[in-house]
Parts: structure tokens; C-alpha cells; sequence
């Protein structure tokens, strides 16, 4: 018989984690979703305690010798892989004291929800009343980009993100009156994300080695989705028609022109609404004045400034006294310090798997274009989404693409679609 | 300094549990009202996860210990109410093994998805968009309940119920092409139901002494609202119009037709669907087979004879082969056994405190018509809401109408209703 006794209990803490996670998951997308306000207090308070349990469960004495003892037993390669992540995520949790664990999940609970009320009104009922239309078509959309709608749904909420868990992924969406083109998009990009989960190996579900291999490849599925698959000529020319039936038969929702619609490049405040182009000034910007928080060269009251200084003289763009566009525009900073650079991680990324997938399937916009994405679908089926958290970063890149992350990719899709 | 170490102690314990139950019953709630149905599996184990983590707590050596020694401790009155809840559900937890309750939530969460998906299609969204206006209705109706929807949400799922936590209450509705008449008066009833829990005693909110008395007390609250107050003369003048401005100005929105339909007597197959007369056979039926199988005088295989031997008894129907209207009915018999007679209790009781309320004001169906409801809520949130469980059942039935529970005011209720 193998001996896996200290690996089995690892795995049974972890399958736990897991659940919890998912109870947590699905009330922090209530919360976003459907909590009414008043609710906020007392979720806030119920998602702390929850954190303080799920860090006591991984900060436990024995975990250090179950982890110690795994490593001598018999495993299988996966089995290896997934108490190689057990580890790191024990690593990581046991970093942090469990007080500001629960004083971290408190704060971040008041301040996105002191976020959401201060930055915008709220009334997302009504809305999709009068954007029926739009919903629709993003419900189309997400059926030809093959989310499963029996494992997962789309709502409105205030910033757009998908949530959930794998079993059951929620996307959310907002909806601007001015912008339809650009709601469609953010639903293209969530669904991105969605399929990633939805397509994550289901044996290994509950295990650390089943999950996302990390935020940087989770956003370079969503922009695969967005950048890659999105905006390319083949996938525009098979979404004119859908968006034609919905909006009228215009010259404006021609293939060519919804291409220099999504490749318009302008300068703007917004980090989420900026072009392919600006992106990265955006992410840059924000890296810059996260790192030089954390090594203690500023203060928070330094940021505004920084900022404009910053936004002046990458994107030329004059922001004094505007907060609400500046340095409050972002819901991460309430929670999640040091994630923006996962999104030009993804971006670069992204564009790496498609210049193979480009050299396998010379064909793949006429493929496309006729409706047929499965290339698409397929190779990152294979090489990303069951994959898990099967081998490191690097390793997942090398085993997908022939290397490690090599931005030469990016740089060459950018001058491909804007100086081509 | 006073002595309160283990009541201090015991309430830290009943807090962690609060906050947990409130992230079970909201995604209890999701699972209802919003859950894809692949997500049922994995949402089953997460919160038979969280179902024995309670259980653990609640269970755990040391409170026998703290419940003891708090008992000596220097506790004000409220507080020495929250010992007696506390120990309460001490006792109820600790009658059942851990591996039960994990069996129990797996099971109850697989019977219940059964149930939803054997008993009739799930697409609640598309009826909803059929049913704005019945929707619109129910929604100014919880208004003129004083629902706080701040505090909570009006949703869509297959049964109708009232769930969430006392700080963001979760009412369901199901719609019915046929009857609009009958989806208003089970909004009518979740509305009590959610008055409760929004009026209970805000700073004992995590505590077991701030909790709902009991279900039959819960049901006396609902039934309050639909049968004294909604079907009242008063509060059907109240609405007539209202629904007449929807609907139509048809005679058969008239306030005296209104009380007619509301009225009307006529043995059926559901219990839900049942009228005020004919319902307490419905649980009669339910209770006595409920007490057979527990008593083992029979299987579970005798039930439905059983079902028509006593539906033909009790309300002269036949119901031979038809179980989807039988014995398949009823979500309860999923999950929670035993419930059924909190209905005709909590109609007991709701009769009794109209008799005080129309005694102490006998204009009361006056005031009703000219859109005063105040004497009805103040009194519930005098005598019932803000007394959470600071009293056993007993004792605040005697505190509210100046006796125990006495069916001689239902009787009375329903003679000068059906026989006036």
C-alpha cells in the first residue's frame, strides 16, 4: 500500500480551504452583485471571520511537518505538483499575523463598498431595463465564445470581474449608455477569464494544484479573449452581422469600421476604458507609485501628486484636482495592492500564444470569420486551462509557446496592428 | 470589574457562528434564487463544510465547561437570556454526531436540486420579464409593509421564502401566469416574515438572544400580514385601487370582490395553494404522517397511501398516483421535517394578537383603508419584534396578549370570517 498518510491529510485541509473559499466567493459576488446597503456592515464582518478561520487553517502547527513529511512519500507527478502549491500557498499565509488578516479583510470590505457608493450612483435594476439590448447581445457573445451558462451567469455590477468558482463562474458587466462597443468588450474579456476557470482540470477542483496558475496567465486569457481574439479582423467580421440585427444597419457597425473602432488609439484618464496602446503608461504609472509606497520613498498623501506628474508625462494628460478620473478611479487599491502589472504580464503573454497559434493555423481569421474558433479554443484548452497549476509560470510558458515570456511577441502584435 | 470571563467567552463563540450562518444563508439564498444548476455539487459540499464546521464549534468540550461556570457569573438580564439561548442550542447541537449533519446538508442539498429540477422548469428569468407588472405590484405592496430595501431584496426562485440575515433579508416570489392574485398575497406573507428579522433587537444581533423565538413564532408574523392584516376588509380597500391602476378598472378589483377571491373555501391538492379553512387539514395530514414514520408505525414506502387514505378523510379528495400533487409537493420533506405545524400554530397565534389589537383599537380596519398601518406594526414591533428571544414562547405570548396560546381566538377568527 502507498504511503500518503501526511499528504492525504494535506489534501483533505485543502479541500476544506477550498470550500470555504467558495462560500466566500459567491458572498463577495453578492456583495458586488445583489447586496442591498445595509448589508454591508454585518458581510464585512461575516467575510473577516471567515478569513481569520481560513488562515487559521493554514497557519496550523501540523501543517509544517505534514508538508516536511509529504515530501518523502509516495507520490504521483501531480500529486508532486499539487504539494508543491501547497506549499507556496502556506508560505504566503504564513507571512501574514492572523489580526491583519481580519483587520485587511474588514478595511477592504468598508472601503470598496465606501468606494462604490462615493463614486457613482448606484441603481443597476433600473439600468437593465433600458439595456436589454446590449445584455442580449453579450449573452450571444458569450455563447459563441462557449461559456457554459449551466455552470456560471452574467450580472451588472459597478467594476466588471468574474467571480465564483470554478463550478459556477459569475460574470459581471456594466453598461454605459454612450458605449455599447465598449461593454461588449469587457464581456468579451470576463468571459476570457470564465472559460480559464470553466476548463481548469475538474479532477483536481479542490486542490491548490487545480487552480488558475496565477493572475498574470489568468489575465492573459481574458485578454486573448479582449486584445487577441476580439479585435481581430476575423472575429469582427463574424460579430458585425449580430451587432448589425441588434443596433440597425449602419455603415458604423461595418467589420472595418467596428476595426478602427476597437483600434482608435486616444490618451484618457481611465485606466479601464484606455486603448490597447495607452494600457500600459496606465499600468506602469501605478507599479511606479506601488513600489514607491512599499519601499517607504513616499507617502499616501504624495500619491495625488505623483500621479499627476506621472499621467503628464507618459500620456501627456494634465489630472490636478480631479481624484475621481485620478488615483481614486481604480476599486484595487481598496483591496488588492500590486495586481496591475498582472494585466501587461497578460497582455504580453497573450500575445505570445497567438503568434504560435498564428504559425499553426495560417488560416485562423478566415477560420474565425466563419465562425469556427475552435483553434482558438482548443489550444488553450490544451496547453493553459487543464493545465491547473500543474507546473510553474515559466514552465507553463515553455511547454505552450517553446519559451518563457518574451515580450518581443507583444511589441511585435502592437506595431503589426497599429503601424501596419 | 464584573466576573463574565466565560459568558464573554460563549459570546465570542455565538458571534463566529453568527457570521458564519450568515454566509451559509446567503448561499443558501444563491442556490435558490440564482444558482446555475452546475454549481449545485460543489455549492452542496461547501456548505455541508460549513454545517460541520458549526457543528464542531457548537459542539466543542470547553462549552459545557464556560455554559456551567457563566451561570455564576454577574450577568444583567438580557444577558442571562442570551445564556439560556446559548444553552438552548448547545443542547439541540450537541443530540447530533457530526457525521449526521455533514450526511444530512449533502443529502438535503441533493434532494432539494432534485426536487427543483424534477418538479417543473427553472426559467425564472424569462418569466420575470413577462411579469414586470405583478412584480411592480409586489414591490409597491412591501412598500406599503414598510420592507427596507436597504436591508434587503425582493428575487424570484421556485418556492417562495424569506431568508438572508437580519441585516439583508432575502424575500423570495414565484409567479403564476393564472393567479396574480394569489403571488401577491405570498409577497404579503415573506414581507412579515422579513419585518421580523428586520425589526429584531439591532444590538443583539449576533447573539442567539437576538434571534427570531422560534418558527412557529416566525409564522405568526407572516400569517399576521397575509391572514389578519392583508385579508382584512381595511387593507383590501387599501390596495384595490392600486391594483386596479395595473390591472384595470374591472369590477373584480372592487375591494368587496377583492375579499370575496381572498375568501373563497375550496379543498385542493397543494398545501401552499391552500385557503384559510382547508389548510390546517393540509398540515393535520402532514403532522400525523410525520409522527408515524418517526415513531416507526410506518415506512417511508406507506406514505403515499397513507397521503390518500387521509386526504380523502380530511378534505375529500382523491390523489391516487398523482404525487407530483401529493406527497412530492412540499420542499420540507427534503430538508426539514417537522415543520409544518409551525403554520397552524403561528395562525393561532396571529389570531390571538389581532383579537388585543382590534381590542385595543377598534377603528382599526378604518385606519387600514386610509393607509395608517402603524397600529399594526407598532404593536408586532413592540410586542414581538424588539423582544427577539429575551423570553421563552410562553412567556412572551403572556407578555404580548396576557395569556398563552389559546385556540379559542382562532376559532373565533374564523367563524366571524366564514360564518359572519
Amino acid at each position: 500500500m502507498l504511503n500518503q498518510k501526511a499528504y492525504q491529510s494535506l489534501s483533505h485541509t485543502f479541500q476544506r480551504l477550498h470550500r470555504f473559499g467558495h462560500l466566500g466567493a459567491i458572498a463577495g459576488w453578492d456583495q458586488a452583485a445583489m447586496m442591498p446597503p445595509k448589508g454591508n456592515e454585518a458581510r464585512a464582518a461575516a467575510q473577516a471571520e471567515l478569513q481569520v478561520l481560513m488562515h487559521q487553517l493554514i497557519t496550523a502547527p501540523q501543517l509544517q511537518e505534514q508538508l516536511q513529511a509529504a515530501e518523502q512519500e509516495d507520490l504521483d507527478p501531480a500529486q508532486r505538483a499539487n504539494l508543491r502549491e501547497m506549499r507556496r500557498e502556506w508560505q504566503q499565509a504564513n507571512l501574514l499575523p492572523a489580526e491583519l488578516v481580519e483587520a485587511k479583510s474588514l478595511a477592504a470590505a468598508r472601503c470598496e463598498h465606501a468606494w462604490r457608493s462615493q463614486r457613482q450612483g448606484n441603481d443597476w435594476q433600473g439600468f437593465l431595463l433600458n439595456f436589454r439590448e446590449v445584455r442580449d447581445l453579450g449573452l450571444e457573445v458569450m455563447q459563441l465564445l462557449g461559456f457554459d451558462f449551466d455552470a456560471g451567469r452574467l450580472d451588472v455590477s459597478n467594476h466588471p470581474f468574474c467571480g465564483g468558482v470554478p463550478e459556477d463562474v459569475r460574470i459581471t458587466t456594466r453598461y454605459r449608455e454612450d458605449d455599447f462597443v465598449q461593454s461588449l468588450m469587457g464581456i468579451i474579456h470576463e468571459t476570457g477569464h470564465a472559460r480559464y476557470e470553466q476548463g481548469l482540470p475538474r479532477q483536481w477542483v479542490e486542490q491548490p494544484v487545480g487552480r488558475a496558475r496565477s493572475m498574470g496567465i489568468h489575465e492573459s486569457q481574458s485578454l486573448s479573449f479582449e486584445m487577441q481574439l476580439g479585435r481581430s479582423r476575423g472575429f469582427l467580421a463574424l460579430i458585425a452581422p449580430l451587432i448589425r440585427r441588434r443596433f440597425g444597419d449602419q455603415p458604423a457597425f461595418e467589420a472595418d469600421n467596428l476595426a478602427r473602432l476597437y483600434t482608435r488609439v486616444e490618451p484618457g484618464y481611465i485606466r479601464v476604458d484606455a486603448d490597447e496602446l495607452c494600457y500600459p503608461a496606465h499600468v506602469i504609472l501605478r507599479f511606479e507609485i506601488e513600489r514607491a509606497l512599499i519601499n517607504g520613498e513616499i507617502e499616501a498623501e504624495d500619491v495625488p501628486a505623483l500621479w499627476d506628474e506621472k499621467m503628464m508625462a507618459y500620456l501627456g494628460i494634465d489630472t490636478r484636482g480631479n481624484y475621481r478620473d485620478g488615483c481614486l478611479q481604480d476599486i484595487h487599491w481598496t483591496d488588492t495592492f500590486g495586481y496591475f502589472p498582472s494585466y501587461t504580464l497578460g497582455a504580453m503573454y497573450a500575445a505570445q500564444y497567438f503568434a504560435v497559434l498564428r504559425r499553426q493555423e495560417p488560416n485562423l481569421d478566415a477560420r474565425v470569420a466563419a465562425g469556427d474558433l475552435s483553434p482558438v479554443f482548443d489550444w488553450l484548452q490544451a496547453n493553459i486551462w487543464s493545465q491547473g497549476s500543474l507546473w510553474t509560470t515559466d514552465e507553463l510558458a515553455r511547454r505552450a509557446t517553446g519559451e518563457a515570456l518574451n515580450p518581443a511577441h507583444y511589441r511585435a502584435h502592437l506595431e503589426a496592428r497599429y503601424l501596419g
